[in-house]
C-alpha cells in the first residue's frame, strides 16, 4: 500500500492573483494524485460565492459586508497592480491570449479533481454568508478538521 | 513513547484579520496538543506591543516607526476593506454579536496554553522597539531558532 | 547516508519586506544545509529583474505591464506603511544604519549558496517578461516541478 500525499492549502485572500495561484497549484498537486483541500477563510469565501444576487435573509451588518464583497471569483481585484480595476482588466486580457484558465474556471476543474473545497465555518458566519450564496458541493468545517489534515500532510500553504 | 506534532506559524503581517487567523490556528494546534511557535518578524511584531505608550531612549528614525505603527493588536487595521478604520469597527461589531474572541484575548489565551510567543531579534532591533514596549513572557530569537523548529515540524505557515 | 532537509519558498508578492523575510529564511536554511528553492511567481518575478532597461521585443501590454512594474528589488515598494515610496527609504536607512544586507545583496548571498532560483514560466509569459530581463543562473520551471521539490520538502512556505 502506497499512502497517497496531501496538500493543503489555507485561502484567506480575496485577490484574484493570489486566488489563481492557490488553485494553480491546487489542481496541479491533485494532477499528481495529492489529496488536496482547500480551506476557504476571511476574504477568501469570496472565491466561493455564486456570481449572481442570491436573497438571503441578513441583518445590517452582513448585508453591508455582502454588498461590498465581490461576488465570486470574476469580480475579485488585485493584490497588486489593481489599479481601480484596470489591473485585473489587463490580467484578463493577458491571460485570454495565452489560453491560461480563469479562477472561475480552475475552480471548477478542482471540484472535477476532487479537491475538498471547505468553507470556514466560524468565518462564513461572522461576514454573514448563507449557504444559498456559496456554491454548492463544498463543504462546511473549521480550524479543527484543517489542522487534522495538515498534520500529516506534505505541503502547507498559507494564501 | 509518541512524538508531540508541531505547528510553526511565522506572523509578517500586521493585520487584524491576518493575526486573528494566525492565533486561531494557533490556539487550535496548542489543543490538539502540537508544540506551537507563532515567530513575529517585521509588521507582526505589532500584535506583540502593549497598547499604552510606553517611554523609552530612541533614535529619531525608530521614534517615528514607533508613532506610526498600531499599538498592539486591538489597533491594526485590516487586510482587506480597511476602508480607513470602518472595516475594523465592523468586523469588531460582528465579532461581539457572535462571541468571538479578539485577537488580544487570542494572544492571552495563546499564552496559557503555552504557544511560544517569539519576537525576531533582527527586526525588533531593525524597527527600534524596546522589550519593555512589548508583552513580558516572550522569547527573542532569529531564523535559525525559527528553522531549527520548523524543519521537523508538521504545519508551517507564513502569515 | 542521511538525507538532506530541504525548503521551499514560493516569492508570489512582489513588495521588499517580504522578499526580505523569504531571503533571509533561504539563506538561513541553506547555511544549515537545506536543499533550498526559491520559485518565483507573479510579482515576485520583480525580484529577479536586472535593474538597468533591457531592449526587448514586446507586444502592447507587455511593454505596459514591463513599465509599470520595479526593475529590480531595489525597486520594490513596502508592504505596509509604503507611504508613497519614503516607507523603503525608511527603512533602508535603517537597514544602512544596522548593517543589514539589502535585498540584492540577499539575492546574490542565496545564490552564492546554490539555493535555486526558479521563475515560474507560466507567469514569466503572461507578464511577458523575456529571459533577457531576468538575472542569468536562474531555472525556468511549472508548478509540477515545485510540487516535486515540496511534496517531500520540511519546510514550504507562501509570500
Amino acid at each position: 500500500m502506497t499512502e497517497s500525499k496531501s496538500t493543503n492549502i489555507i485561502l484567506f485572500s480575496g485577490d484574484y492573483d493570489k486566488a489563481m495561484a492557490a488553485y494553480i497549484i491546487a489542481n496541479g498537486a491533485a494532477a499528481y494524485d495529492h489529496k488536496v483541500t482547500v480551506f476557504h477563510t476571511f476574504w477568501g469565501l469570496n472565491a466561493l460565492r455564486k456570481d449572481g444576487k442570491v436573497e438571503a435573509q441578513k441583518g445590517m451588518l452582513e448585508k453591508m459586508f455582502g454588498k461590498m464583497m465581490p461576488r465570486g471569483a470574476d469580480k475579485m481585484g488585485l493584490s497588486n497592480m489593481n489599479m481601480a480595476g484596470l489591473g485585473p482588466k489587463m490580467i484578463k486580457k493577458v491571460m485570454k491570449k495565452h489560453n491560461t484558465s480563469t479562477v472561475p474556471e480552475l475552480i471548477e476543474m478542482a471540484q472535477m479533481q476532487d479537491v475538498n473545497l471547505v468553507a470556514c465555518q466560524m468565518t462564513v458566519d461572522l461576514l454573514g454568508f448563507k449557504k444559498e450564496e456559496l456554491l454548492d458541493d463544498i463543504t462546511y468545517a473549521g480550524v479543527a478538521a484543517y489542522l487534522g489534515e495538515a498534520e500529516d500532510g506534505n505541503v502547507s500553504l498559507f494564501i
